[in-house]
């Protein structure tokens, strides 16, 4: 860590400083400049706190030097992860599709959606079976019968299942019915479900928080890895800002610069991403142009009438004219589809 | 609801969003103007997506009429709300002061720090037992110990407990020890625990999430509202924005704000607010200047070696002469401390 | 426009609104649902301020109906608009690349740019001959030497000239040595500037604020399409947000929601954007999937020891790659570069 | 600076780093950790641009030691700066009231608003005459006339003028009639009337900018400071975060931390900081509790009829039950008004 003194700081509050440090086990080196006295450190533990500096009589400000995280930086694995579930490789040549509606909501809805999503190309389908709301009027999901429904149909189309766990309690639900078992951004620091998530042996798709930096989402997917599993794949979907004619703003930057800090895969949802089914194709144009790993999509047969998110599914004519353009672009970065 | 077509929409357009508003239980007026047609619609239900108008062909822009929550409403108690535990009010006349550690994290440290709130003026300690750390190598709290000290130092000292209930599963210990269960910014929108705390009857703490808008944390009120569960107060504990010399922005403006759309009582942490303990005592008064019902302050006997949250944490002599300049703001909103 | 009055407002605030509205100009429809009495106007000017009925006792909220720009929009010219210069189309079937240092520093960097930009496919170089520092102890530019400079160079080249022009006093030096004056994201709302650019017979690209909506965005468009000047394109450039790893988040989909809402042609400039060479290159991928018109990318000879913003500046090489990346995305959406 | 290599840089990256930090005059200490090498460098020049460290090859993270301004930061003046305008101090022991409409819009509403905030204590009338407005088509200011107007009833009310220069071109007209320019926050980076202003010998107001942090705004300010104008006045006025109930989020915290990194008076204007009539007068009061030197607050006889911002435009019974509040609060923080 670097400390930096301020301007005109006295003796006093400099040893002050070096005194905390060393207490935490820092080996401190101390610089005089002309204007200011800097102290680096090192040798502590990587978990201090280091705001406890920032805020200290005659600081100017604090640094750390080491990553908070380890187990999900680029240098833990340089040659990047890739998931194998069944023939379907996440993180390899091919761009993986996800797709399906945001919801079940019926036999016959999920079931025509595989058929359209497996006809088009995607390796996964994707379903919600407990839906987290904002309103506690909204429809909140079929249960475990939608995860039954969500099974079968994905078996009958030779697909994988992705589907969002939403606390600790449904994990071992979740786990028999999906492949993968997605957080949703508004659980991406529910620690304790990431923890229990880290003793699973199945793979975790970790969707990205709306105002969480690229660092907090790294420091979240490190209580999953420091569990011990290592099938784990990151979601960009959309962040907070200010612009309000799209629901999210989606941060297509994050996808050049997980592959930078991180060897973990990373899948792009712009679905999510945007809110506006006019939108979506042209992100996820975006997200492969820009180098995800793979896409999540949300496809409804009759998204006019979806019980929830219709406004962000798009129509099957749609998925398939978008496959068709994927097809073209994923070679520009060295892939396919 | 108010739907306005695009300059230029077409018939078939304008009967397809007619439709779908019949078909969801709305009278529809049809009123056409000059540039824009413009379809109102009455007395559906309240839960409909309106984002799915938004996303048709030919329209412009949808509006919701009906506030999407109703129990959280200024106007489902016009007079305000008013919590009673013991003889203590929140939401009264008095202002009341919530002060303590981020953790418990010894008999001395919870002890001296009771003594010290008590006798500056709080009636509530806060400490956490449960501690939601972003990195899964920072301290993670004492657990139920944490919380069996903190019981005994509020009793000895007068106090009431409030502490930070984490997880659904969680909340039969919380309710045992604590008069108050406080749900943290990253559990905003866990509506499992949500509804679980609906079913409670006992009083709850709920902080608004750091990208939540204020519509957004009377929805989760609403939640638990809901559920049968009166007591509940809301807490504003700063947003993240661009600024990023404070730990977050702390939105003063929601205090007036929540007081014009809700009956509920608002409190305010300067503390995770700002992050810094140099910024905390000019924001408490800020916030009891423009209306808050409470406040919750972190105060450490020894910030510098806290275990969590040191550098928002106040010192003991801060707190006591804080405490003499909220007598003498409090009065100019009517109220004491 | 429509006013939703709050539950339970009374005669006398509905008749207040309703007066206002008249003496506004509108024509008046009220209708009374079970909960909310609702006012619609029809028929008054267009920049009228809404804020006012915002605040008005009883009032819930209101909202606007038509756009606040009209010249701006897409339906003042559904077929999108193209613009020539001489025979360099913006908006037309090629994607046209803009590309050259931030700053004009000596005559061998701008004519060594000059030279790898057109080889790689470039039709219009860019270069800043005053520059907008934050500091004003940085490098500011080299004034009107450097536009000479610059226009030498494109000469020289076959290429067009992009310039930034910082204030009115400078449009006619600008004039004189640029084909497309440039207006800077600080700029924005600049307004002065934007309609002297009104009356201006050349082409002008309008960069977005770092914290400018896009319907913020097509309000100064229509500053300058008012004073008669059409031939306007605009630039996204990114947005401020929380997320620091950036220096701006690219806002993606703005370019698909530009060609939505208006006819002019937007150009996308990823090295303002994300502000880090390591990701300018899959942004600018990322936009041409996105749908483009064009690119403005910065690319100096040796960006370690440019004068200004050498870090979003790419390497010959790395422009010559892109340039063939990007050859094999077009297509895909019906487009060449 | 320090820069922090990645873990497993090699030497010629780290080689590579050094000698830029050479050429750019810096002194290079070089020290090896278990897992990072770090460089600190000292004696360079104040205005290098740090983020072309932040991309080097093999670098992890840059950062600067010294501020990049020095005349804006408290240690320039630990006393605080005083402007004295006849017998009113800014930055004194009273905290200074500025008020009155948002636009000068008649002989009639200019004087009865100076008859208003005289007599409720205000010292300084406020009012614009050239109106940034976002539409081209909105009421854009009575130009010289209206600031004739305002100078004739501030004088005949013993007042001081506030009003805002748009542009360098209007700086001598302004300086004519107004007693403090004010720099609004769409200006706040053009940095030719910033270098202007600081060639001017009259006090200036320098508002923040909607997106700027307050390290940029401190910047702004060095331009104005480094001309040898030293009457400037900062202004906090809300910045644009997710939160679309109020117009902006008042960054109320940006006062203490204003008065910590600096020694310029802060000012607060709750009417642009809120956007609604109905939270500025909270807000003025919690400006005052935080600290502030001075408010601005815009009061109009009849804010239903204004021309612009009427929505945030307080009435003169609002005013002065503001002022007696106002006066109860300063003393809390040492101060009268």
């Amino acid at each position: 860590m670097v400390v930096v003194m301020q301007q005109g700081a006295t003796e006093e509050q400099v040893q002050h400083v070096i005194d905390r440090m060393v207490e935490m086990g820092f080996n401190v080196h101390r610089s005089t400049g002309v204007i200011h006295t800097v102290l680096g450190g090192v040798g502590g533990k990587g978990d201090f706190d280091l705001t406890v500096f920032d805020v200290m009589d005659g600081v100017k400000e604090a640094h750390r030097i080491a990553s908070p995280y380890k187990l999900a930086s680029r240098s833990f694995r340089p040659g990047g992860t890739v998931i194998r579930i069944g023939d379907v490789e996440i993180g390899g040549d091919r761009v993986v599709m996800m797709a399906g509606p945001c919801s079940v909501e019926s036999r016959e809805q999920i079931e025509r959606s595989a058929e359209v999503v497996a006809k088009g190309g995607a390796r996964v389908i994707r379903g919600g079976a407990f839906k987290p709301r904002s309103s506690p009027y909204s429809f909140q999901g079929l249960g475990e019968d939608g995860l039954r429904l969500l099974r079968q149909a994905a078996d009958r189309n030779g697909l994988l299942v992705v589907s969002e766990v939403m606390d600790q309690v449904q994990i071992p639900m979740l786990a028999e019915y999906a492949d993968i078992l997605q957080v949703g951004a508004r659980n991406m620091q529910n620690f304790n479900l990431l923890r229990e998530l880290g003793k699973l042996r199945k793979p975790v798709l970790l969707k990205r928080g709306i105002a969480a930096t690229i660092e907090e989402l790294l420091l979240s997917a490190e209580y999953i890895l420091s569990g011990g599993n290592y099938d784990l794949m990151l979601c960009e979907r959309g962040i907070r800002t200010f612009e309000t004619y799209t629901r999210n703003t989606m941060d297509i930057s994050a996808i050049p610069v997980v592959k930078k800090l991180s060897h973990l895969p990373i899948v792009a949802d712009p679905s999510h991403g945007t809110g506006r089914r006019d939108q979506v194709t042209a992100m996820a144009r975006a997200a492969v142009a820009a180098g995800a790993d793979g896409l999540m999509v949300e496809v409804h047969p009759d998204p006019d009438r979806a019980l929830s998110d219709g406004a962000q599914s798009i129509r099957p004519e749609q998925f398939e004219e978008l496959m068709g353009q994927l097809r073209m672009i994923a070679p520009a970065v060295g892939r396919s589809i």
